[in-house]
């Protein structure tokens, strides 16, 4: 049975983003290319690494020039997701020429910053690789995203989380339910206690929702499993203690770690059995993969 | 005569994209706040830096939470543009508690994101500051900015750029020349030289216009300038050629130094002499600043 | 504790919803009251019930006169999820005539609507009142909505479903899992049995989504139960059906009703003990409610 | 000389309220048939009626698939307008599975609630069918509708309507005149009849319209019609008092029965003579006409 | 009794209208004006006429400084509609000189052009003016506009023409019927006479709608009448013939003359006894009216 | 090497000014048409001159028919930018007569009005031609637009400025700096000289600009470009003022001439030695070039 990780966006969400970076850059009143190049000149370029990485966007930089120009050929010479090194050339262009100069910035844009994206992903997924399945049959510990996107690209980054073996979590706001520290803090105010959020919680969502809720302590871990939570965020957490919740939860709830997770720090923090690790760095402030464009003459 | 450096982006443009945002982190449907926080609950918050560097963004993060809720106050502790160290408090935010909630991670992705571009630039402008004013009477050097931001975002990652002691290249395609590598390969294929390059630009764009080029060598250099190119953009040279070209020009046209640029190289490309150093860098890959929203109850 | 039953909707989505339907109906190029109302001529009127039932939708009628003249005087007279008879004064509207006029149809056409909604689920919610809590201590069905709703105005019915007395099943297709009659049918397509399928939605959602399913038969719900379905659908199942299902699930999972509810049928459904009764016709079908404004001279 | 009764709407009217009716449902973000439903993944279905009335709304669900993929088969087994009845098969759509999955709610919503629509409106085509020609020659009452719409539908409604045998009134306030009630009070507070409210709408309006007012009373319809008005409007008179009003005006002016207008009725009111009978419950409490999809595997 | 011919264009119009061309100028981003003015700089300025005419288009002006910043004062020193002398001052304006000088071209752009349409109206209607009423009592003709407009301005001409004392046609193709000489050729090539096209129409629009129809000759006219036809475009006729046309409608229909209509020809016209005069030179030929906006320091 | 001056406006730019004068003109709600013309009748029209000029706009003319309905054949019978003659036949237009007929206002509305302008450009054009080479070998005066377009149509009218044979100023605000009278009056309240302005300016807008400055006397020429200004408008100056400052600038910056510029007058200031010569006459005052539409049957 596949696993549907690597479904490209949506072409509707990806024609909005891309035109309206477009519009951002000016790309149909571009005046140097109107200037010196003739509106029928055809060629041909190709997309170049200039390091290694995992490649991710390759639909967001086909709709970006086929959206100055339809008739533009776009071909893969390989396939998103796939490890690249320095050098290898990643994709041919041919057709319309002021097209493809007018639309060789917001396309590499995309591809660099989502490559950028995939590539961190995938270092970290590389780092926890191998662990054995735990003793309960359940699979070691994934990957997953965060809310600490780039405004605008969050459907983009996702895609590219997925490209570099990570997984997603929920997608914002309205599509998921995780009490965090300041709504514990807002509801303490009320006095009500980690169970009693809980129990408000389920009682107001929609029962489609899972309850999670974040802790910083092994007690109150426990009072919100007991509550009926149904995952539970384990907030900048020893990785010592990560383990002892780990072992009072008892597959009871979902665990997952976060806070303070590096390259340097995420295998000791995926064998302590936690079900998921949630990393901001890799939207927030991955490097851009370096990528450029060569016109074939 | 004061510089406009620092000049915040259009109340307009900054509501569009802070309402692009919300939408997509679906903000005005947070079920998480809506079940466990009454719709009058009020509170304070505080955002509070986790690492140090330069603040940028406060006008983006005060209209976030103003598009949830007129009435939530936004008071700056400091001003944007502001060195801060781990620990400072940034911020003070009052008011309805939902809207604070609800906002809280659209504004610190804002935050974050352009107080690492800000901080970005801030280190490459520190790293050429006191350098002497060239024999002519020119300023030293400056760090600009390039079109490689992040899609959606230029206009207020240029304002990030400005606070850090950058300055702007062009906005767009639409309001400045610059004729890159691709377009000349693209004329060469009509036979066209340098010199006849730069003349079609001249003759088919507005006289507001500079026209810009990139050389590669000492002699494109000088055939650019020669057919008058207003300025030149030197591709990837090394430190000496640079100097020898910046000698040639002697000052006929701007001379803009452009790849390879980092924190090691900067000053060794500035003490060149010439007028502008772009760095793309800045934008698509600085970190995000580490900051966050604590309640304070 | 209190239940977030009556949160009004977002005021931006209202004012989105308000402003299509003033463009619709042209209320800014009223021609006949242009013809015949001078533009400073003030007067009041008053929203009155010429049938019975439970009114809904007083933000979004109050948004639409304030869309036309934000001076216009909008108080209500009874709150929002009143029970209202025949004769009732429900809202008094003061100022701007032509205003007042060129809203009514709008205002009403909304006001029609959303009471009909409301009154219609709280016909359901009393048949179901009075039934005993369940020996596990669980509460008795409640009476949820559909996605069977107006196109373009599923927030503003939702809200009136919660007025009438009803809860909210999940938002959309993006905020929730529920694989229906036709997934199963393309799932066993592929030779996937139900808990197969079931196995599969949780591996390729985020954690934070239950997973429900819709089954036919007690077999179904055994098999779906067992592989880890959080919730059940009983599609068009007797009463008497139901019933065996939820002594099976005991617990384990979260049962729905559906199909063939009807204010004859839903307490005999309510009584076989399961959690959730969703009825479509609350919002596809329920009539509008009678209402009109008058202008007092 | 083919009357236009069925002409559907626009497409790009289509295509606009398709759009905002799947971006509501997040048909494009359906994370159930992500889950369980290949990408490729091919199939069939049928539409099928699960009781008996006019079927109307084709184009709208054909623009609902095709938004989500333009390659899926839409094939109507029966014209738009066609009476139907319980099992017919009402269309065949054959192709990419995930968009089939994804847009089915959203387009039997807008079928459902259309097909209502029409249905209602031909219940009482039929209920007024076979009346003869009056001694003038003139037609007998046609069934027409009015702007108690949903919010957001008028231009599929009145197709629906169409389809039902109805005609149409103006759309909105800007393409028709009609003096109601309330214009009148308005007018009255600043001392005009009936003869000089017409006279003014007359002299501020364009050559194009007709000037049509309703009037509750015998001797104001004589003052209406004597002071030049087009059509007037009998607000719920009694049948008897209709037809002196008919008798009156002799054919110098349409005149519009509106108000009490029922099943039971509707014919009396049409056998007093009047030209139309304005009916705002087929669109505004028409229920919905139970459809249904089922996959064909 | 008031006619409201001066009623100005909808706020949200105006708005709409604005924000396109403070777009379309790129106000927002003012290159020159944010390099040489700073933030906080206030000031004067004064709108002078530098040629008569008639004044149209104050709330536009008006709306085009407050869209750019909400505290520019914006004070008429004549109402709209003014008949101006060259050198009067217009309008005072006075708050933060970035926006007033950011919006000066667009704001004059719109008065210039409207105060064109409005003295171009107002020659015509100068020149028909003082003519007896018809001896059934009619008054004498008025000049009307026609669908030649701006496209994107027909709102804020429409307001224009009023201002100059014209008076307006139909809005657009939506609010009025007007079948016209293609309308006329389509319809005989399906053998439909002038009588059968009338009739059509008749049946296939709402009763609220007038039915006119252009003709080229005397018979056409009568055979139109006879039909129903409730007015009569007559197109390029001559003085004497329109003559006879009106003496044969004898009032049974609205006659409007069209075509070659000039300030040498229009009294000749108007004194054939026709009731419009429409005219598409006074909004597509209009020049525009000469002003100029001056800072006063 | 060919000049760019003809390449039409971007087809999305066009797209969406068409759209929106559909929109405003209802023409998909044209309910003459509706009512009279069967949906599947089709035929031929031709586009005529009714009087001689130079043709503009047929990309736009050829849009609006291609929105109503896409199969419609547009076959252009001479390129845009042709100098045509009264009688002459344009375009044959063939197929959907119901898309033809809703469309046939908004396509010659503007191509009237583009048409209009590209004549009024084309005869100052012509009204220079013939000029010698000026001693330093410089091309003549020529004839440029300016920012005094209608709202909303500023990327067409620049196009049929082109078509005439005019070139393009700055497209607006954004993309060129030109310090005027009014940015002069504010900085000189700041106690700034020309020079000062001119370095202010220099200094806070991107190198990719070149500065231009408006000039009244021969003295502010001289001290602007000394301070570095690269170009000067000369605002209403005499021919003989004129052709002193253009002897003492010697080519060190441009010189454009602006204000009284008539046919009678354009001449001799060219002959001055200007390098441009800006009119606003040509777009905001051009009448409109009669053209029609007619049925071939």
């Amino acid at each position: 049975m596949p696993e549907e990780t690597s479904r490209p966006p949506d072409p509707k969400i990806v024609q909005r983003v891309v035109e309206a970076a477009l519009l951002e850059d000016g790309a149909r009143s571009d005046v140097t290319t109107k200037a010196v190049v003739p509106e029928g000149q055809a060629g041909r370029a190709v997309i170049i690494a200039k390091e290694g990485g995992v490649l991710a966007g390759l639909p967001v930089a086909e709709a970006t020039f086929a959206a100055l120009d339809a008739t533009v050929q776009f071909v893969p010479l390989v396939p998103d997701g796939s490890i690249i090194s320095r050098g290898d050339r990643l994709v041919g262009i041919e057709g319309a020429l002021p097209a493809i100069l007018s639309g060789e910035r917001v396309a590499l844009n995309f591809l660099q910053q989502l490559s950028g994206v995939a590539t961190a992903t995938n270092e970290l997924v590389e780092a926890v690789a191998g662990l054995h399945a735990r003793p309960d049959g359940r699979a070691p510990a994934r990957i997953i995203d965060t809310r600490k996107t780039t405004p605008g690209l969050r459907e983009l980054e996702r895609y590219a989380v997925r490209l570099g073996g990570g997984q997603n979590h929920r997608f914002n706001l309205s599509d998921g339910v995780l009490i965090k520290d300041n709504h514990i803090a807002a509801a303490r105010d009320r006095d009500l206690s980690i169970g009693q959020i809980v129990e408000l919680a389920r009682r107001n969502v929609s029962h489609t929702f899972r309850v999670e809720i974040e802790v910083t302590t092994r007690e109150e871990a426990r009072e919100a499993v007991g509550a009926g939570a149904d995952a539970i965020l384990l907030d900048n957490m020893s990785a010592a203690e990560m383990r002892l919740v780990v072992e009072d939860v008892a597959g009871r709830a979902i665990t997952e770690a976060s806070g303070g997770v590096s390259l340097d720090t995420v295998r000791e923090i995926a064998e302590t059995g936690v079900d998921l690790i949630s990393v901001g760095g890799i939207t927030h402030s991955a490097p851009a993969l370096d990528l450029s464009m060569e016109l074939e003459t």
